[in-house]
């Protein structure tokens, strides 16, 4: 397995999509198992909020991976990583928008990715909550819920509804790039988490810009959004990686994509 | 009529729950009727979005009071005001949330307040995108789907959860007053409309503090809110009314409602 075509690549993640689902039902049984209960919260060094509930849904996961791919790597959260050496990498967001979830909010997600060498090449957006599912493998058609998905036209960003989930994820020199794009989009949503990358690959939003994503946060996005007709990157326009930055960039019409890293250039 | 006692008001107020319900149902099925397609969005005066699916919704609604209460008056977002004079008021926004709707998540609502001289006596918050109901008539206990509802016991600001539509809601004064609160809760969310006071009357959410809201944002809130334990005034303290700045602080903790207003004062 030194090279692999496209194509033989596309085939191999396929093949993968089955696992993925019952990844992302085992994380869906978790998170609504404490979905509107009083869970308790810790706060882990970051800051951010952790859950047993986050904690269960990896651990129900990674137990499927062990039994059923014993070779993959697993890159989750909550339980960190195992095998980083291996091709196959599983990227395991058990519940994205923790805040979201603790909140009662339904729009949190359960994100399964899966990485070949490092490129994300199937991705799964499990909204537990709604109980809606994105999927995408790399070079095919992205689907909600069984059906193929297509990212809205909108090359001209004053016609772009631009979403993100919080004004403080941004620095001030990260906000001040954010808001030259913010200034001339159509409309700014906030909050949203996983959910608005969905709402993107669905056509009803055309911008996401946000920083500070770790890969569990991105991976399951990427095929998602790409074979949905949208583009998503790095705030210079480079494919997210393992060791990139955080700033993620996604777009559903490519050339609004190309005007947005320009606003968003360093000045 | 000249004078209602309390027991009578809310006797009569129930009374109404039924037609209330119903103009709720109305509103729900021309909204998800045009939810997640391609409706377009006009720009009212105020910047504001607006669909057909929030005129019709309105007008569906109203159709029904002129039929069945044709002596009372009525505040809707997209129609404006009939029979101002009248004792009772309904008091509709069609769908609260139309930046959400039009983006397709599935938290907005529709909102039917009912006033009586003034002050709200019956309140539904109606989320048709996800087919949950809350509802509250002064007086007595409210309910979520069937089931009476309570707020949660968080006295203390720096374990509450605060949440909040958009930053771009305030201006610099009053963003320096949120920011003071926002500097001292555990959690902020951004996002939401009137979907964050029904997880604030689920005991999920703590505070919500917004600006430049409507009669029509706010009327349907009031009953819920109180009829599950909370507390809702303007920023000052006082009661909401019809002639007020739009300032609005819900607290789900009475105690937490009064160290709020002390960090929202002006400096």
């Amino acid at each position: 397995m030194r090279h692999m075509t496209p194509t033989r690549l596309a085939e191999d993640a396929a093949s993968f999509l089955p696992v993925a689902f019952r990844l992302a039902d085992a994380a869906r049984a978790e998170a609504r198992r404490y979905f509107r209960t009083a869970v308790p919260v810790d706060v882990k060094p970051d800051q951010s909020p952790v859950t047993l509930a986050d904690r269960e849904a990896e651990a129900a996961m990674r137990r499927i991976l062990e039994a059923e791919l014993p070779a993959h790597g697993i890159f989750g959260e909550e339980h960190g990583r195992v095998r980083e050496a291996a091709d196959w990498q599983w990227v395991l967001d058990p519940i994205d928008g923790t805040r979201s979830f603790i909140t009662g909010r339904p729009t949190f997600g359960s994100l399964v990715g899966l990485c070949f060498r490092g490129q994300p090449v199937l991705g799964v957006i499990d909204a537990g909550g709604t109980g809606e599912r994105w999927w995408g493998i790399t070079g095919g058609q992205s689907c909600f819920d069984g059906r193929p998905i297509r990212t809205r036209a909108c090359a001209d960003p004053a016609l772009a509804r631009l979403a993100a989930t919080s004004p403080t994820m941004f620095g001030p020199d990260d906000r001040a790039r954010f808001d030259r794009l913010a200034g001339r989009v159509t409309d700014v949503l906030w909050g949203g988490d996983c959910y608005n990358y969905g709402l993107l690959a669905l056509g009803l939003i055309d911008l996401v810009a946000e920083v500070d994503l770790k890969p569990y946060d991105w991976c399951a996005l990427v095929p998602v959004i790409e074979g949905a007709g949208g583009v998503v990157t790095d705030w210079s326009g480079g494919p997210l990686g393992l060791d990139g930055d955080g700033r993620v960039l996604a777009a559903g019409d490519p050339l609004a994509h190309r005007i947005a890293l320009e606003m968003l250039a360093l000045a």
